[in-house]
């Protein structure tokens, strides 16, 4: 646990209403010391796999004992699970909907995954005495998810003690395909950000062979054909391949948009050929 | 008051300017320890209407103590008054132009109400010495709101001491029309959230006689009827009614975006009628 | 330096990415107390000159002690410098390509200007060990800013102990330029707020003679022209200009958007005529 708690939040919620807003006022009320980040709210409505990424993704930012909340939860209300899985060094609350599965390292053990008191039925003002809160049928975000980050920030564990989970939904891991013999990586664009970078499924650790044999990247993306990476976004000069901050393949126009010179959209095909 | 002071902020200044940024500066120069949070920055420049809307329906999320500053403000630097308005377990910071009023409760007494001194006349730059910092005529949401709410999140109660204001503008109550002998509620649509849900001036509490007497709602809305309501978003296919986290009744379509769905707009009509 | 450490930060990340949400978890790991504020992470992608705008015309809200971060880099990665300038006031971080120069005071002692260690070459997680944390090639608003910007506000002097820097690469001053014998200023639009307000690089100390010797400024913009300014943004009809929150000469249209009634654009003319 760092010297402050430290809440992160991730949600489809957008910043234009309140809800974000509202998620925070309900820490405040339970933990005041707590800090609050927003990862992002712009997650695309009820997009899981995007909301998924984007967690897995920001992580490694965030110190030891960081409570990551996120929401991006088309299922509220319905009987799918709420979960708080712990791991080593962090503990991840949301749905059971696949939107956590990214984020858990592989060495997650599976009862590290607990079930949040949800209430069932009709009553769309239950009050689940764990939670200390009237719940709404639609907010689960601010009455549920946001309430019991904010009373494990606050010290107290018995949120923690739900039922084991036993499994989770989960999202596909984002990597690229590996066909033949290793020598070509099928993967897509998974995010297209703020400056028209293409980020792919491609991980960095698939490459590493490359790395080592001194096989040859020629990264296929529409038509384009790029030879090599650069090793940052300033070098080189039109499309360029390099290693993003996230640690996935990014495809980059250099002081322009990719996503504007190819009209790329998410979903894409973008494949690495391996060449001796 | 919380552990921490909070501080809330909703205003229509956007965040691509920094003219939040420049709030909470002047808030930590003054009370270093409050926590500050946005409930939205994205009111439409001067729509008052929604801004009161947004903020009446994010209050219950925040704990005893906050303070509600809010800024949509057209008629910054004319005659308009300035108002601080402490209720039984919370106070409001903001211009009197209505965009308090849907906050306060039906019980806040007049005496609750106080102007906060104003600079007046030509002089862009005067310095109220209960202020102690110079004003400009554009963007009193630093220069004495955010100054107000500050100082009073520090312990400095001189600046709730303005004179009683008596009075306040106040914006029509957001609730349905209630026709005939209450079997039909003419309402419209007051807000379009992120995820295309219609949310009406149809408050739940108005639906209250329907639920004792079980008569059964029909939701009129453009050329569409829906019958009775379900209980969150996930449940039921097509347009459904629900009563949101808001305490409103909303119109959403199952997996997609009911705005979109109906080419809906805010001030559209909505009418629930009550059938035996 | 203020009760609790201030950190500001102003990018063109945007909030859909994680990316500033990243910075701000770099900065919680390294200094919990800090407090974090957003100036704005809506500047377009890559413009250094807005940038510099909005970071000086935003400094003003914030007190003594604050530590100001600023990345918009194009040049990330590239041998561009990063600085760290310690003024009588505030702290400034961020890469050497004319972002910070504007925020400087005119008496800055070029000797407050330091180079910030940063990894060269290819290596792409070269840890440098001032800054104690992989560093990536792509985003050093994390990797190398954000951790300066934390280990100064947790009390560590180390990060400021570079090399001189001796200069800094500079963005033109916001000023307008005079003709004639200071009875025209020609500036142009530099900034358009949310409110459709024509922010120009005419600042009101280039309009102090008028205000002395009674000559009367008469603005001209497109095919427009306004006479005399008005206190606030209330006041008159129509088209008006003012002097806004920032300092600097605004044409703002009453109740409306005067980017929308002129179809203006961001280096748009705009001219003050002082007549006798």
């Amino acid at each position: 646990m760092p010297a402050r708690p430290l809440i992160t939040l991730l949600t489809d919620f957008g910043t234009a209403d309140t809800y974000a807003g509202q998620m925070k006022g309900v820490i405040a009320g339970i933990c005041p010391d707590a800090t609050v980040i927003d990862l992002t709210h712009a997650v695309l409505p009820q997009q899981v796999a995007q909301g998924a990424f984007l967690l897995e993704t920001a992580l490694d930012a965030f110190p030891t004992g960081t409570i990551h909340v996120a929401v991006v939860d088309p299922g509220v209300g319905t009987d799918r699970a709420g979960l708080l899985i712990r791991t080593a060094d962090r503990v991840f609350i949301g749905p059971d909907n696949g939107l956590l599965s990214c984020a858990l390292p592989e060495e997650a053990r599976p009862d590290a995954l607990r079930r949040i008191p949800l209430p069932r039925g009709v009553d769309a003002t239950v009050l689940p005495p764990e939670l200390g809160r009237p719940v709404s049928s639609t907010f689960h975000g601010r009455d549920i998810f946001a309430v019991a980050a904010a009373r494990l920030a606050a010290g107290d564990e018995a949120i923690t003690h739900g039922t084991a989970a036993g499994g989770m939904l989960a999202v596909p891991p984002f990597r690229a395909t590996v066909r033949g013999r290793r020598e070509m990586l099928d993967g897509h664009i998974v995010h297209i950000d703020r400056f028209g970078n293409l980020v792919t499924t491609v991980h960095a650790s698939q490459l590493r062979r490359a790395a080592v044999t001194g096989e040859r990247p020629v990264i296929h993306v529409g038509s384009e054909r790029i030879e090599g990476f650069v090793r940052t976004y300033g070098q080189g000069a039109g499309l360029v391949a390099l290693i993003g901050s996230s640690g996935y393949l990014e495809v980059a126009e250099v002081n322009g948009s990719a996503a504007v010179r190819l009209g790329a959209r998410i979903g894409q095909d973008v494949r690495v050929e391996l060449v001796r």
